[in-house]
């Protein structure tokens, strides 16, 4: 480790966002910040990346810290990829995405464009921690999960990460002196149930608003879901080796 | 399994691309056919989902069949879910999507539109596989992989998919007597590294396109890069369970 750790951070509520804001805070008193994050919001955008139109990246000033900030005008995987390729000059010691205005437990990290910020980070080989806390309020109170933060930031410097591993932190909407501790967890096996809305437009024709609701299927104690619902923040260890290794001998059994 | 199978089809390409009009050919083949695919090309969209914007779900008729198709604005993603909620009135037997116009193999499957609404379909518990021949090209030839994607249908349809497993199918660019056989993978590990070109708009304002190069870090012959670069078409089971299980044992061990 060097004197001071290079800290990259991002998110998908966009460089404006209260989540954000206070992670910078946090990470200012650990290491050399460097923000590169989304003009605006990006949630829902998975791992998407801008392969069809054009990028932008502007250096913008927002708080009176001295740490450097560029406003991206894509998604936040573009988001690390442009900070790797056109903003740093070395490789960060320590990737952080969020703070997310909401969940992304269970399933939800496929959808999450906090969490893709974070694998991307992770391909490149950077510890990388996506943090999200349970309050989709725009002005969620993140206070009380500093100290958290914080102590799993220092946990991943220290320690590093396993090979082709990051970490997905999901925190409870409550007081400091409430939260009963960290868990490591699997990932819940759950499913978002859609509802769509369907309206007129002014001239007649259909469209549809997409809103769900989650519905965790998985009983177990050990998976986020459970943490998070006793009062416990819970980290998942992610990888994106998606092969299901086990599916592999049931395959070959097949007359292919 | 009824007298004939539901069969949904989607891809990312967009609902007039030859690959996905090869694959419509195929299955009406095999089953009935419904079709719900993007209005437009939506490569790199991940497991992007429409929140933040209205959707909207056409019925057209583009070839002469009688199967039904939708023209939809949402991503991959968007579409299996518009039409498991307003389409389709019983859970399909199964769900293929594709023909993609190039590659979907190693770390792609996270970048890939195409996969991401065969993971969408697989979270539903539909038996589903994305299919992807190695030419980028619009007038790719798909002719020579129609058999082999029958075969791998008509198994998956026979057999079932083991739970919270999918398919990431992957086909040469190579004449069907030159193709070896069907491998079942792990995929590899491999990243994409970037090249961003830099412009100015005629106003002076900087601007940049993202492109990329593959790189393969993995020397197994268990892959399917290899098994790509070897003549064999390509089978990845793929889980959308990302915990990494091995981690959580080293975590914790951590301080928290």
């Amino acid at each position: 480790m060097k004197n001071k750790p290079l800290i990259l951070i991002t998110n998908d509520d966009g460089i404006t966002a209260p989540g954000i804001r206070t992670l910078i805070k946090i990470m200012n008193t650990i290491g050399d910040v460097v923000v590169v994050a989304p003009d605006s919001p990006q949630s829902g955008m998975g791992h998407a990346i801008t392969v069809d139109n054009i990028l932008q990246c502007n250096p913008v000033s927002i708080d009176n810290d001295s740490h450097l900030e560029y406003s991206c005008s894509g998604t936040p995987a573009d988001c690390v990829k442009m900070a790797k390729n056109i903003i740093l000059n070395r490789t960060p010691d320590l990737c952080v995405s969020g703070i997310n205005h909401g969940a992304n437990s269970s399933i939800s990290v496929l959808y999450s464009g906090t969490m893709s910020a974070v694998i991307e980070a992770g391909i490149e080989g950077i510890p990388s921690i996506g943090f999200s806390l349970l309050d989709y309020n725009w002005n969620a109170n993140f206070k009380e999960s500093e100290d958290f933060i914080k102590k799993i930031a220092l946990n991943v410097l220290k320690n590093g990460l396993p090979k082709g591993v990051v970490l997905n932190v999901n925190i409870p909407k409550l007081k400091k002196e409430e939260i009963k501790g960290i868990k490591i967890c699997r990932q819940a096996d759950g499913i978002w149930l859609e509802n769509y809305t369907k309206r007129e437009n002014p001239s007649g024709k259909e469209y549809y608003w997409l809103s769900g609701e989650f519905k965790n299927r998985d009983e177990g104690k050990d998976t986020d879901i459970w943490a998070l619902e006793n009062g416990y923040i819970s980290i998942v260890p992610v990888h994106f080796d998606m092969t299901a290794h086990r599916a592999i001998k049931t395959l070959n059994l097949w007359n292919l």
